[in-house]
């Protein structure tokens, strides 16, 4: 099943696309795409739900945040090799885990806001996992059976607020705007594997980023295991498993996002986003 | 006004406590102690409503989280002198931020459980700031305006997981039960100054922290300008301003939470949490 929320916002509607291409409102049988709606039962019920019967969206006018209510939007750093040898950083021993605030999530085609005084804003095509089931402490072997789904996420990176302002990454992964999620929610029955999955991006039409996710050096299922032994793993949550190589950062010289570019990012299966970027305007 | 949420999981009740120190539910007035509710039109009304002919409340048997649906928990390393020193760390040039789990977040005298395999679970005291207005590029003139109040919080670490497993502290500031916040939320209009607080944890009895809030580096003002100009904070969101001098990890040799232990903090004007220390049980 693809899953979307529809709308402008305010007004999003959760909507499900059925065989023939249609997005149909899910109002009248959930509330939202959140985690309560994400949970293996929930799932079955709509999966058994009369979609023809439901309304349908022609005019799409916009492909809001593809789940609600997001709990955890947990990030892995330095997870394909050649991305960490961009980055200047050692390849980790285990995962390396940080957060981005939810309030940074937009929608997957919606603008990208470059922060007042940021001269270093970079993309990262990354694969999101939506949990769908409770993990703490669950095994490698049925960590996937605590996934919801699969979406595509651009983990937006002001490289000077991350690095050059003190501590933590969080500072400069956070901002607003910094993180597109879906167009759609892709339930993992769609996805038999995980780690087979092409991934690109493109800015004005330059293909910067192109990979596939077999060059993972942590695994989805190794991801989930790892993280729900240090906190539980709620439905709804987001990890965003790392990115490739071909980083702006990691050019010579470095590139970075200006007002009026615009980034493409795709992953196989999972559709793509497309963001202009404008630059902060004080009100 | 003192706000709590009262009740045994899954049952908690938003509460308000009159003249006569007797807890009002406040259920028929707003759904919960949130974002919404904690915005300035909101506890205005709340201020003008009648509380005698709110259903009492007599026996107390749990103070949940003071504060539900909390959309960031943003913390603040090295905010005390004397605390940066006893962590081996200088003192940061500017606030220095990282996120806990919001899954972390338990009420005041809940039980702490101690993650399967840690051995190095530390306490740190902390004057936790709950948003009340959105707040984007505020100055720090205008920032206390964006305050809804104030709250006692324990940011629990586990030492290992933040500082020996890889990357960023989140990993050690996130686990199940490590967010203690409350016992109630604190409007400030009852704290006229919150650099003048006096604040003090003990472990069995034995006093460990003792300080004030006119100790920090970046006064509470500075940190919520600080912040919103790297995201923008919603209301429901709470910022731990950081731990002053006096955790286990600082001791020669250090001290760490064990079974049984009993955690006791509080802060002038704010009440006081008690937590029971227990041991990971495999299901």
């Amino acid at each position: 099943m693809k899953f979307s929320r529809l709308g402008r916002p305010g007004k999003e509607k959760p909507c499900i696309l059925d065989a023939n291409g249609t997005w149909r409102n899910l109002s009248g049988l959930i509330d939202d795409i959140s985690g309560e709606a994400l949970e293996p039962d929930a799932l079955s019920r709509i999966g058994a739900a009369d979609l023809a019967s439901l309304p349908a969206i022609h005019n799409v006018d916009r492909y809001a945040p593809a789940v609600a209510g997001v709990g955890k939007f947990i990030c892995i750093g330095l997870n394909y090799a050649r991305h960490a040898a961009e980055s200047g950083m050692d390849l980790p021993k285990e995962p390396v885990m940080f957060m981005k605030a939810t309030s940074s999530i937009i929608g997957a085609n919606d603008q990208v806001v470059i922060p007042r005084n940021s001269k270093k804003s970079d993309w990262e095509v990354e694969l999101g996992v939506v949990i769908g089931r409770p993990a703490k402490h669950v095994s490698e072997a049925e960590a996937l059976d605590h996934v919801a789904g699969y979406l595509v996420v651009n983990d937006l990176s002001e490289r000077e607020f991350q690095l050059e302002r003190g501590g933590q990454w969080v500072k400069g992964k956070s901002c607003d705007t910094f993180g597109p999620i879906g167009p759609w929610l892709v339930t993992k029955d769609e996805i038999p594997d995980p780690q087979a999955l092409g991934l690109w991006l493109e800015v004005n039409g330059k293909r910067y980023q192109e990979s596939n996710t077999s060059d993972m050096v942590f695994g989805v299922a190794h991801l989930i295991s790892y993280l729900s032994d240090f906190m539980t793993l709620q439905p709804g949550d987001i990890i965003s498993t790392g990115t490739p190589f071909g980083v702006g950062l990691g050019l010579d010289p470095p590139v970075y996002l200006k007002e009026g570019d615009v980034m493409e990012l795709g992953i196989d299966g999972l559709g793509q986003q497309r963001q202009e970027v404008v630059a902060w305007q004080d009100a």
